[in-house]
């Protein structure tokens, strides 16, 4: 075997360095995409007249070729042409002869392999964007069906406000259109072509660089040929982006797992997305939740992989960056598959909302509106709480709840209160009339859910 | 001492776990932005007639006596009352008696410091988008006076192929544009306003969010009052920009470290940016290069700090999110002091342009013209890179540069080779006449000097 | 102000660039150990005949009353002498007069600094260990306690079967004896002296390194210089014992969490390590718990700023170690307050056994008994679970319990069922005859606690 | 397909979440360790009167089959089955017949894949550890060549003072040494046997857990099952050692490429680890030592990874805890790989002594010579230390070195200087002299490489 670059060398590499190296073990999920730049360049060679009409036409035939058989996975790589940009090169040149050779011109892997990578991230950011809609579609639906289903809302796990079940799944539904904006923003750096920045210094070669831009359909090119080949930034946003995303799903993931124990029993994960126990048999595990949970680390895991990487790495090209594309594809399949199966999830999942309202009657978190019912008599707030504070405790003591306290009593607390005062304990009250602007209030809700739909209606029209 | 949520607790927390729970020993940097929070809520209220005239009238004056003692850092905190807040709430009853307890109507400490974060992270990125301009300002006026400069570019640390070294400056100065824009793009989730979610769930009290939004300065509210008091998203953002910001430094600080040694000598660092040893009086090190470089760890680790934190809590507050302030007042102490002694350093550098073109006339960093001139008169790329690199090694036997090769010899090695061959291969064509788009040739690098004096320009006007 | 090691500079480093290169913010916590080291080195100096008896004494006594005012607190620090080593150099030259210059021969800052580090580690490694050894003790006295109690026993956060409530609690001490394992294992590469390797390369007086080893009682000198003072994995190990150890606390924390809140009420914190909310007075959070949680973020973070600023760094020292001191401090801080606070936590917590007998009397987590109890009589245990299955899915269709299901309808499921079927049910069996060794059977437990109580005796006849 | 846990069920999940939840994609490389831990098992569960003597018969030889068949890698796993356990038991039961669900009595899927787990780190941690002390003998073999060969010694990039190259070399020695200390010292918490635990909570059968442990060779058995179950410390102190073994291999890595830039040419890696370019043919990049280096980023992100997914998980197993395997098992396969390239490139490398001593003879790193020569005539370190400097300065402006300066201008900077300070500014006695223990004086390296041959012979004895 001959290395093409093996001019220079006395020795051959033995095989095993070969395979440490190689990195066409990964790196054949760019296969369509390095074919695809490499018809732009050679399109691009031929207008330049740096190839001529015949010689583009034979290289662009072979492109073609090489590219339906990529296409069918039908390609075979071998690990001594070490990578996808060099084993493509020695296909093309097996299928049109030595002419393949001239392809090459005006190119180096170094702006090769960033094209590819930029064709490829920019893809799978559109399509991770696309499947974040459809969630958000998911919990919308959700959502409009429970503005009335009044759950225990928490801060610190303990019960604090009853809150409408919908404006708990939307919370979600806001951070997800976050991480749309992130994935949205570093497209714009993604989507920037790399192509003939050459080895690192760009070439003599009279090309033209916004054609192959126009070709590819990048929205911009990079002013600079040794950034060009050495930026991975992109790649990073990603992972950073996918890391908020995965820290996002794992906090929904966990609220499902304690909603789905004995002890809470708010919703129930269909069978599908539940499996059991080999020795327990009543188990019934919400393995896909813990498995997304779980799978953050792997992400907040590869993000700290790609910048630990590029730390101190002088310019331009280092061999240490082929190792950005691991964790960039594991990323993408992981955030992907985790979008699909919880959008999944989210559709076949049950909502308890018995056992919902049951809770909120049994416990006190409608003691604000005792505290804010004072306030609004006029007494200043932290006096209200104080008093409230000593209601609270009281009740505890006693075993009873704050509907169950007679008026007499309330009186002695303090003489503001009256027979009204029963009215704004309600949950329905507490949850219902928080109509502050994203308050929980059934009127806010349905606000929020109208501003939710035009939000994804919007984007839609941009996409 | 009485805690102000003291009504429903029988024993007192004693002093040492105090000290563990408070927040007040570094929440300080939030006093000036708190009571601007404050004084805006209160105004609102008044507006909104939850506050009478007079109540407004002597809640705002207390604010005002306080903000301007918390300008003056006059202002004593006690860890006896936890946080800033608190803090703060005390002090105004001091000042204007209970009253002051009004202020804390259809507000609670969650809303409250999200709204401070949000200001102060806001004020910060701004801050820090001007830090780098002036960064990239110095490096514009470095790379004018370079551009005709040549020096080896590098990949592998294996000399490549001689560049411009103004082109290798500003493959820094593109890099500090994404920067800039990612720090643009995370101000929009930031520039945004928590308070009136309350606790957690909005409040039944008729208040006005959007008018304390206004007062504030922000764009635009959060539409979901869990999320409101939940997202810490716009710190982690700020905290992954800064990773990016500070990998970008550690590659340049690598490069001045390299470029410092013995072996290189293309550049000396100012002596105000260099240290001595205590024992090796010859030594000039280029320490804050190495300190910049070194403190891309403690960025990272805050990243990776801020990530753990919110992995896997459910909704909303959670007392884990207390700890989100100090990576986040960190890393902006860090980024901020890197950026100006980077910049400082940067303005005084002493560029050795004798050094660099004496290496770069010393190497076989022009083989690429070789194997260029061949493919330029139709040979295949391929031939003319085996070729290439049969002269190269020839050379390197002999101990000869490939100037030195007699143009015999060259035409034993293929008839394609003519006398004009030596020219093509001088460093000042090498480096100069490479003027694709992006290219390190001198004209190319004009262009995108010019480019990003416009680039700057356009953002200055923004601002 | 003149640089110790200014004499080959022209130009002043400004003042804002000291501050930044300075570690003497955070270094003075090595103040005094930096004075034991330059006592020992003194004296070795002394020995060796490389200061006279006159020169030695001067010196002792001048570093003798600098190190009472460092116990004290009384040394005055300047950034303008950089870091600790040379502020006490400059006061002991103010204290005796130039002599003091001479404390300084056959030393470098490199050395001191490392070994400074690593007498802090020790003694800071030690006091962990102890930290450790005293929540260890508390968990065993709980444990003791409620040998019988008997609480569900959870996989996925799904009852699976009842546990002993003192083998859930044990579960924890194991963890944390091989968190003191840990601590113990990196003493070892901790407790090793660099002194004497001097900036990178030893030196070429005649010093006795033993002699400062045994002196500052060191088990072990360093065998390469370069090594001695570029090495900083003692450190990192640290970090990352600490880690582990925070994480094992995040996981007993979240337990807590979810055991204090209303739909568990397993366990009550004690009001001194709980805090109220300010809008809702009915809260009691169990906020030490979610802050320690928290801090895992903090520890972790330290670990990746370490392994950051280490990776791909020549020998032999860089400027980029100084930044390793923080996160050890911060750790070390972090590590011994979250183990004193748990500690405190954990003896006043008050365990309701009521509420944990109920739970476990209501659900199906003694299925694995039914499985079991038909394998014990032959049946293959696949088989015996399919059966087991189905029973159990009858049950929850009918809303009842395996106790509840009458022997007819078990027969019909297998003729292997008898009477006795019912003892095997019951949650005492169920938890109480796990009698395999490290089972949660209330034998096993005890002999679980005699073997915990002997692992405590035997480490303090080691400490 | 039915699931072996299926029983409860009422619909089956689609393929893609089985495939999302499976483990059997990865987990394949445990199928011999846990066919090896189940003969273990069967075994015990007849000795022990739980399985007959005829059904052990039979599932033992079903076992032996089924491991021929493993290790030659014909088993054929389906994702239908979900992890390796499943697919090997159901392949049992093909082999076997119903009998083979007997296999499964008294024990849990939980408490057989931390076996497998801990079988299986257990072995790899001994091949790294042999690993290690390969690359030791490389390295001792190598500096015994070089104890006289004098290379500059490095502080911030910036030349020091000279060292023997064998010195700086065993730097590098010992720090491995570290390494694997700390993988014996992990190993110690890896083999521990959780079989036997059950799902978390032990058994009713009568087993004996001893039993299995010692068919297993594991030296001790964890006290505690739900520690048992949930444990994974071993892990992550695997991926925390390996972590600090990429560290430091990154920075032999980095001086690596230092050395082979054309600046340094201190060495020169052998064509067999080294890679050319596609554009550039005069390259030799010094591909492997940057691939390795970069690897570092994928240690410490599994490490992050591991790290991430434990955080704040309750007792017991959860299903989060599946995705230890990857990072444990690329982690193994990465050290591995980077320990064995790295091994043999320091076999094939060849060193530069020429360019290293040229090197030495040209720079002031033997300032600190001059430094020490006056402090040992009685001035004091600092005076001395601050004449050097001005001496040095002196040079710097005339372009001369230290052993150029004529000795009356000696004289004329301080009266102590006499002729023979030129001996002591040679190379060879700036290197050479330094005699203190661990220092880079010859004699002082060849007790050191003295030291280390016992050390590996030491190891080896018990190994």
């Amino acid at each position: 075997m001959t290395k093409l670059w093996g001019g220079r060398f006395e020795k051959h590499p033995e095989q095993w360095v070969d395979e440490f190296a190689a990195s066409i073990g990964f790196d054949q999920s760019l296969a369509v995409v390095d074919i695809t730049g490499s018809l732009a360049h050679a399109k691009m060679l031929y207008k330049c007249k740096i190839l001529t009409s015949e010689e583009y036409s034979v290289i662009e035939s072979g492109l073609l070729v090489l590219k339906k058989r990529a296409e069918n996975q039908e390609l075979i790589f071998k690990t001594e042409y070490e990578d996808i940009h060099l084993n493509i090169e020695k296909l093309l040149i097996e299928e049109i002869g030595p002419i393949g050779g001239k392809l090459h011109t005006a190119r180096s892997r170094n702006d090769q392999v960033a094209t590819d990578l930029h064709l490829h991230v920019k893809k799978q950011t559109l399509s991770v964007i696309s499947h974040i809609t459809s969630l958000q579609t998911t919990l919308l639906k959700l959502a409009k069906q429970h503005v009335e289903t009044i759950v225990p809302g928490y801060t610190h796990l303990q019960r604090a406000q009853p809150v409408s079940f919908a404006h708990h799944v939307m919370a979600y539904f806001w951070m997800l259109k976050r991480d749309k904006e992130r994935f949205t923003d570093s497209l714009k750096r993604t989507d920037i072509s790399p192509l003939g920045a050459g080895a690192l210094a760009g070439t003599t070669f009279p090309i033209d660089r916004k054609m192959t831009q126009d070709e590819l359909g990048f929205s911009d090119l990079y002013p600079n040929s040794l950034d060009a080949v050495s930026d991975r930034d992109f790649a990073i946003e990603f992972c950073s982006n996918a890391s908020l995303l995965m820290m996002h799903l794992s906090r929904f993931c966990e609220e499902l797992i304690l909603w789905s124990s004995q002890e809470f029993q708010f919703v129930e994960i269909s069978d599908s997305y539940s499996t059991g126990s080999s020795m327990m048999p009543q188990k019934k595990n919400p393995d896909m939740a813990e498995l997304i949970r779980g799978k953050s680390g792997r992400v907040y895991g590869s993000l700290m992989h790609l910048l630990t990487i590029m730390k101190g790495l002088p310019l331009a090209y280092n061999k240490d960056m082929q190792e950005d594309k691991e964790p960039v594809f594991d990323t993408i399949e992981t955030i992907t598959g985790c979008l699909s199966i919880f959008n999944g999830m989210m559709k076949e999942i049950t909502i308890n909302t018995g056992k919902m309202k049951e809770a909120v009657n049994k416990d006190y978190s409608n003691a604000t509106e005792l505290a804010d019912y004072l306030a609004k008599k006029g007494m200043p707030f932290r006096e209200a709480h104080e008093i409230t504070g000593k209601v609270v405790f009281s009740c505890i003591q006693k075993g009873i709840y704050l509907l169950d306290v007679p008026i007499e009593e309330y009186k002695a607390y303090s003489p503001l209160f009256e027979e009204d005062v029963y009215h704004d304990l309600l949950p329905e009250t507490a949850a219902g009339k928080r109509n502050s602007e994203g308050g929980t209030g059934f009127d806010a809700v349905r606000d929020q859910l109208k501003l939710a739909e035009e939000t994804l209606l919007e984007l839609a029209a941009i996409e």
